[in-house]
């Protein structure tokens, strides 16, 4: 087992990851009240939600349950209310905790609703797909989604620990593991031009699902994510380096719908697109740009998404959150292994670069 | 005009107190983007909304407005998610301020809204309401209610700059006036004896509306509630003193449902109720129970709630946010004009306290 710390003062917390973690234990030392909520999905409850159970009972703890239907279109804000509900009819107060058993969506939700929930109570993450433990683990962003917009309403809400264990990964479908390797690829192309090295030297291994090479790939992803959380908790500046791919991404989620193509599947393409811009601006060659789309395809992701009219595109990449004072700012590559925020760059260029990442015969 | 600065660090902000206020140019200095979304009720629309849209056109701002219906039974899920819609229908960004017109209501809602949009956008406060004026203008408790009890879902979130103009309080109803004297006492009781003298010096004038009366007693409370909150922003301590008269008070709304009677008309008879228990535990006199009524009656405020069976009473004042680990805390006299936080009383002395100061008599 390794662990890590996100250093946020007095809000420090640890992440543990490893394989068969020994729960009770581990959670014990972070768990302040009596009362703890459980919030899962319905494919989560059926594989982990009793072991959780029993490793909180083991701790003395009044527990109770809260099951959500699985899945990004239920990251609303009637299904967070389910959660308010439940922490109500459970008599929970002030000092209590709410455990988020699931994906991103789960820790998103419990996380926000921890945060809301009397205004603020703690929180404990453990994530139980890839995605969630080298995202949403680390940096405190919780929320739900919007009709009108991807995560528009939400908080910065830290956890008490995570606890990342790769034994959960095993029952993970081959999609999800390669939606979150988009994440772990991410770290990589943006500031870490080792790692990517590395995971070009172990894919197929990862992939497959080699538990001690995904142990180490998260707590790399972790460990990079956690050093730019501490210095820019609250995304003023640094932190939005972390959404390579995003803007365009998140273009992609909102147009298909939510939940049709997986986040990291939406990243993996808008990553693509942002190193093809990067490199029409001169700042990278076409052979790094073939770089990032071989060891995308070599994680199962697209590296092209389907035709999208330009002008929607461009509709909802402006509702992305990284538009500040009506003008839309970038994270592309200055060069491979290190990125840049930017709002200086030539329209017409981007607009090529997403039209030359879509593919006229993919369908939905 | 009087200025009162709330020291909480880098949120620091000040609160302009006097009459006919001139709004452009006390605002200009603390709107950080370019687009403000007003947020008020359908009772405050014809009266001042336009003054502040033309204020806010005067700062060349881009403003849009989403009126709510007024009643602290909007005060839910629902109608908050109206804020939202209106913000994203409008396009607003991350940089946006979302500004409360309104009274308490309207501030926890906009309030609350503004912590959660994009994960927390600038909020700003003009209380219309004294009650809103001395309570919820100075603290950044912001909140919705839940079927199963008040405040439940909320979040800490601090204004930049709040505008506390004595001339909106020509058009609030007598009642309302009153119930934002109970909070004026509240402060006077819980912690300021001369406080108390100069309130019973000038009662009749302050409820006839004497601006400048009014505008010194809005000064005193707001200081009082700032320094308290400037020492214990999150309520761990001190701030809990506060809540004097709450949890009973309620209880009292709960039961007879939000909105029957007016928040503050529930903690005048809540702090009886607490006066009356700080008596029975040998704290204060009878005589000083005597004072407490009669600043209260002479505010035209409530002593005595309708006939509540004991057991409902209890059950909702344990829904009460002053629950920690199970155990009811409550904020007593220790004399008067000091209060106290205490878990050591008299269960049955308290079950007398709530009995002595109901009238089978009242209806709703």
């Amino acid at each position: 087992m390794q662990t890590l710390h996100v250093e946020l003062g007095d809000r420090r917390y640890p992440i543990f990851i490893g394989s068969d973690l020994d729960t009770s234990h581990l959670l014990a030392p972070y768990l302040k009240g009596k009362q703890v909520m459980v919030v899962t999905n319905n494919t989560v409850q059926p594989l982990y939600l009793q072991h959780y159970l029993d490793a909180l009972a083991a701790n003395d703890k009044i527990v109770a349950s809260c099951v959500l239907p699985d899945g990004e279109r239920y990251k609303d804000i009637e299904h967070l209310n389910l959660i308010f509900d439940a922490l109500l009819e459970a008599g929970f107060n002030r000092d209590c905790t709410v455990l988020a058993l699931g994906g991103g969506v789960i820790g998103d939700m419990a996380g926000f609703a921890s945060a809301c929930f009397q205004r603020g109570v703690y929180f404990v993450q453990v994530p139980t797909t890839l995605l969630s433990q080298v995202d949403s683990s680390v940096g405190g962003k919780t929320g739900i989604n919007h009709p009108l917009g991807k995560n528009m309403i939400g908080a910065f809400q830290q956890p008490q620990v995570v606890l990342a264990d790769m034994s959960h990964l095993a029952s993970l479908p081959p999609r999800e593991l390669s939606a979150g390797l988009a994440e772990v690829i991410k770290y990589a192309l943006l500031g870490d031009l080792d790692f990517l090295c590395w995971l070009e030297q172990h894919m197929e291994q990862l992939v497959a699902g080699d538990r001690q090479l995904l142990a180490e790939a998260v707590y790399r992803s972790c460990a990079h994510k956690a050093r730019i959380v501490a210095s820019d908790e609250k995304e003023q500046g640094e932190r939005a380096l972390l959404n390579l791919g995003h803007t365009f991404g998140h273009a992609i989620e909102s147009y298909l719908g939510y939940g049709v193509w997986l986040h990291g599947e939406a990243i993996a393409t808008g990553m693509v697109m942002a190193a093809d811009l990067s490199q029409r601006l001169g700042w990278i060659s076409s052979a790094d740009v073939e770089r990032c789309k071989n060891i995308l395809l070599r994680a199962q992701l697209p590296v092209a998404c389907p035709k999208i009219p330009l002008e929607k595109f461009l509709a909802y990449m402006s509702h992305d959150k990284k538009v500040l004072n009506g003008q839309l700012r970038l994270v592309l590559l200055q060069q491979l292994g290190q990125a840049v925020i930017t709002k200086d760059f030539d329209v017409e260029a981007m607009q090529q670069a997403i039209l030359a990442h879509q593919d006229a015969t993919l369908t939905v």
